[in-house]
């Protein structure tokens, strides 16, 4: 029998580095097994081969945690507006889990439940009705013994607060991120103030996920560290940002950015960028260090090898790469071979080959949150004529 | 049993446009199961169930040929430069029939065996020499009885031709497809020239593959199919462009830009830049439409879905999709779905993120192509001294 | 005898649009009479017809104030770094009023006799001595009796204080604008807290000049009427910002921007972004609008036209222009008559033409103010050793 | 009496490098003096000390040809579309010529009288008609005996050899400079055949100006002189480009881009991209070199100053400047002083500022020339009906 893994917190408080994930719907919507625009999990179900060897890829490249495939697998989000599924919440949840089991069994990773934010919060839903969905979620991940909890992707602390009460009702160690940037929270509550009341709700690992790009996220968590070390609080921190450049996003993020979900191509970040974020990272004393949107496997090899000087080790699919490009010197081509170097990579500007778009956009900033009629769900599809008047809008808001 | 499936001539010759496969090389790369630099397809043999999935993904976007994992799997490629592996050339060949035979036969897809352009020919060695390499990975091919052939990414008419009599001695049918622009071939024969001297040679379907965007490949073929009609002559036509945008590339292709193979990010096509494509190069009278390097399985719905109609249905990865965004209609925020429609999507102008970076380059430019003492290929691995002059070298050219 | 003019004060008071001129140094530098570098205005006593033409461009183009061409007229400044001039400091700045006197009165236009900040108070002389040396200036200026007074371009606010207090002994009306942004002056006090300062000092008119855009310019005194407001204060507000596009700019303003000064031409504004420009001004509340380095006639005049229906009448030099662009439909060729309209070039996004290039630069950021050695100044030219150890800390720098 | 000066022919014919002046129209128009639409030159005879002013720049910066500013000076243009002018031809021919003459008697230079496309020949006006209104203007120019003669900008071959006929009746030497790109004229009449046919008609100078960059200018010049030379025919080269760069451009040059004219700013040169093309126009055997719209003072100094060694003296204005960028070492701060070398300038990849605007435009492409009835020219000026069906016509295009 092999010995028991170090659990997360063993981890994190001898000092470890813990390497996430990358972003599984964005890149499970690429191969073909998620629907952008509703962006459920349900291909844990439906395509098992597909989630597993996506997990097999993010192992391979030198994640320590398998996050199980359950984001916005809540019962309320996984039938709203249309989305006709044939699986029950409890069935995507569960096969979920046993799929990250598998492949985590395969190496030296974590098992970690997902919950996220509702539509049922932002249609103005009860705490306890709120609560009650994230519980039922978080039943399956106990039943499958994960090894711990993450509640990620709230745009709102409240509805975070909530999802870690009910989370650390498990006894499982809590980890929360938010996917907001500097500004704060959709009701401006600043990064320092939502950490500290996070860790006060219970979370021992404190973040932000998804929105925002590297260098945002990473100045988003220093200034929830501030704040958590000014309150005289202890927690860890992670980080798990896009793999996209997001320089010109407004306090909504990237959704907001006229190319989400289906032109960001041109933002996405090189292994290079992913480098440089890895080392901030770091530097900043952030030790749970991953992905979000976007970030492919070869993004996560990315990480584990800036940092594997620091961690001892490179991961496996690092036999298919050289550090710094020292892989081309096998190229045919004798001035490719000339750029198997670091200090090539470092300082190259790459260019976009798009001479006819610019360089930054203007987010759509329509401005709503929590509480707007526009934002309330519902069951049935989109009518056309509901959304005759989005398009309407949309003219007039430019 | 199962109805027999119409051949790749017979479906050309009844006008059905066949839809090929995008780039196995790029995408296992970033999967993290091949190696930039010498781009061999050991994967086939060493993480079939990685190869498989990408199969599956591909006839799952739409692909009617999968195209055996033997890229670069020429013995002669396989032991260059120090690659030192651990399988032999049949067995990665003989793997990656039976990889690409397994998916086919799971829906309507043909199997082609494909070789490609060798260091020998770049080496000067002599045609029996080279020829001999095709015809090794060939026997492998017709043992495992693959549906078809296709000699790819050639830079030289010259080596192609050979490849072509290896091939067309087998008795299948014969595609041939250089990886050249406008400007012809790297001795200077122009793309109607190439194009009439491979028909000649036997081939039945011929076009170009890799190494330029879709634009410039969609002119390439056209001026190659002016060629053969000029010439009395007749023949099919495939394109498989790269999915990167690159109208800065001069004769040799990608690999002179700056940013191959690791920062080539904000080149890559959106599945609208993928969709203006399809139609352009079935207006041209193309009819066997895949993409190459960069391609990842939603670029290939992304053609399935522009030729639609002319096919007559859409692919099975279409049911987690909207044709021109129209999923997005069940996206939670309202602005989102505002942009359910085709007309936001196909004006759009994606930003870059990058406001640090140009939006062209300057290629390499070392002007060196067959015969040159710099482009003779070596069994050992590049050496420190020889890399420190390539770097020289390469300061030097700046 | 024609009547005598409204004073400054007088037409701030009754509400009246104030029209700055633009950048004397970058267009005379242009047109072959100054030197950049020292950027000295001795082509008033050496090239008056330069000047004076210049003058009467602005007056035609609707500028209210022929200041004076003294920037950088101080003695100190005129005998910097080896500054070889013909002229003394007092000739200088006699023909420089004359000049201003001179084109004035060929229509409705004032006199403002300006000073600038000195490389003495950079070398940290007393505030004796400064002050010594703008009252050289400032006796000319009463001598040859202009009608108002500026002090501007000062990026310590303690300097500009000084100024105030020698200009007010005058008795003229004095106005002072510091070339900082929202991040205030070099030692870091506040764009409102400056303000306070100096109108506590005396100067009825406060504002910005030269360093920055100008969104940034017109957000930087905002900030300062917001201070002098909540003060409990009064003061007429004033901008003149520069004609070039400078997002990226840190604190220090466009000299730290690479480009500066011999390659800002991508950066300069259309004669619609100063449109834009003139609106926003007003819409602040700022009554006294004009331009700086960049600004050539023709962005005055736009500034003329924006606010021709609030001023009531065009200058002189829209006899040579058409609202909008519509002088457009006199073109011989019809698509340009086709852009003889404001949607046309309202929403107009131009390109740079220049694919190569980035869209922002990363400002040198040495990070030096005074009392830093390095911002001493001398009499001796630069010395070849000087230069050469600036040349290496410029690289160890990037 | 000051000693005869040597003629244009006799310091060509003598190996020397003459320099052209820069663009009047456009740099007069920024200065309040010219409409853009007529771009027609009263200023000449109503601001003459304008006109005065922009000679002795040029003149100052280097400029050996004082052209007398009577671009569009011809009859039917100076009352095309409602152009109501209080001067006739003359008054205007006249005094342009006077100016130019003063100015050119303050130094080196010759003066040159200009004639250019004429409003009649669009209009389909006969053989005849036409010369007859190059006949009124070259009568003046001979009355007032100019130096030699220049017919330029001329979209079609036919029409300019019209203009050379008439100006080589006059006796005086005849320059030609058509304003097309290296696709020829809109006719399609190749550049090489273009030349042929001008030096036949009797042109001693051949060449380009306006329409295109200094990259495309030069390239149709060698173009031009490849095909005199094939013919056996001898002459001598000209190129005078705007001051704009124009990758983007098709046949019809920058009035088909959506910036023209008033929004080109971001594509103007820098001196160091004019000191490129100076070196460019040299090394291909071109000996009178000058510019065209966009041209300022500035940008015909940095010709003077990078002919420097070849021509053996700077002009006067270089007083106020110092080799590429030397006289940056009197600067007060070190990091500018740091900039006072060529090798910064000539690497420096001056970034827009405009992160929101892209780097090519796509041309309007309307795709009309001579003989369509669009290009009918009218005395009464273009009526609202019209304009209305021209705006309709612009937006069907998109």
């Amino acid at each position: 029998m092999a010995p028991a893994k170090k659990g997360i917190l063993e981890r994190l408080d001898g000092g470890e580095i813990v390497l996430g994930d990358g972003g599984f719907v964005f890149a499970l919507e690429k191969r073909g097994y998620v629907k952008a625009g509703p962006w459920t999990p349900e291909a844990a179900a439906e395509h098992p081969e597909a989630v597993r060897q996506l997990h097999r890829e993010f192992l391979r490249a030198g994640s320590n945690v398998m996050q199980t495939f359950t984001f916005y697998a809540s019962d309320d989000k996984l039938e709203n507006r249309g989305n006709n599924l044939q699986f029950t919440g409890q069935q995507i949840n569960g096969a979920a889990c046993d799929l990250a089991r598998e492949v985590a069994d395969e190496g030296d990773a974590l098992v970690a439940g997902g919950v996220s934010q509702t539509p049922s919060y932002l249609s103005c839903k009860s705490e306890d009705e709120v609560k009650a969905i994230f519980k039922k979620q978080m039943d399956v991940f106990i039943k499958k013994d994960v090894d711990f909890l993450i509640a990620e992707y709230f745009e709102h602390v409240e509805e975070a607060e909530w999802a870690v009460h009910v989370l650390k009702s498990s006894g499982k160690p809590v980890a929360v991120s938010l996917c907001i940037g500097p500004e704060g929270d959709l009701n401006g509550v600043s990064p320092g103030d939502c950490a500290v009341r996070l860790v006060k709700a219970g979370a021992q690992i404190v973040g932000v996920n998804c929105h925002f790009d590297p260098t945002t996220c990473v100045k988003t968590v220093k200034l929830m560290k501030e704040g958590v070390e000014r309150a005289g609080l202890k927690a860890h921190y992670m980080v798990q940002p896009l793999a996209f450049h997001t320089p010109d996003c407004n306090r909504q993020g990237f959704i907001d950015l006229p190319e989400f979900p289906f032109a960001l191509e041109p933002r996405i970040l090189t292994r290079w960028d992913v480098q440089k974020y890895a080392r901030e990272a770091y530097d900043a004393g952030i030790r749970y260090i991953g992905g979000c949107c976007g970030f492919e496997p070869y993004h996560i090899r990315a990480v584990a090898e800036e940092l594997g000087v620091e961690r001892g080790f490179l991961p496996a699919a690092s036999e298919k790469h050289g550090m710094w490009g020292s892989c081309l010197d096998m190229h045919t081509k004798p001035w490719v071979r000339a750029r198997a170097r670091r200090d090539y990579w470092e300082k190259l500007k790459p260019a976009s080959g798009r001479p006819f778009c610019p360089s930054m956009s203007t987010p759509d900033s329509w401005g709503m949150t929590k509480g707007h009629g526009d934002l309330m769900q519902q069951k049935e599809a989109t009518s056309e004529e509901q959304l005759k008047q989005l398009f309407q809008k949309a003219k007039v808001n430019i």
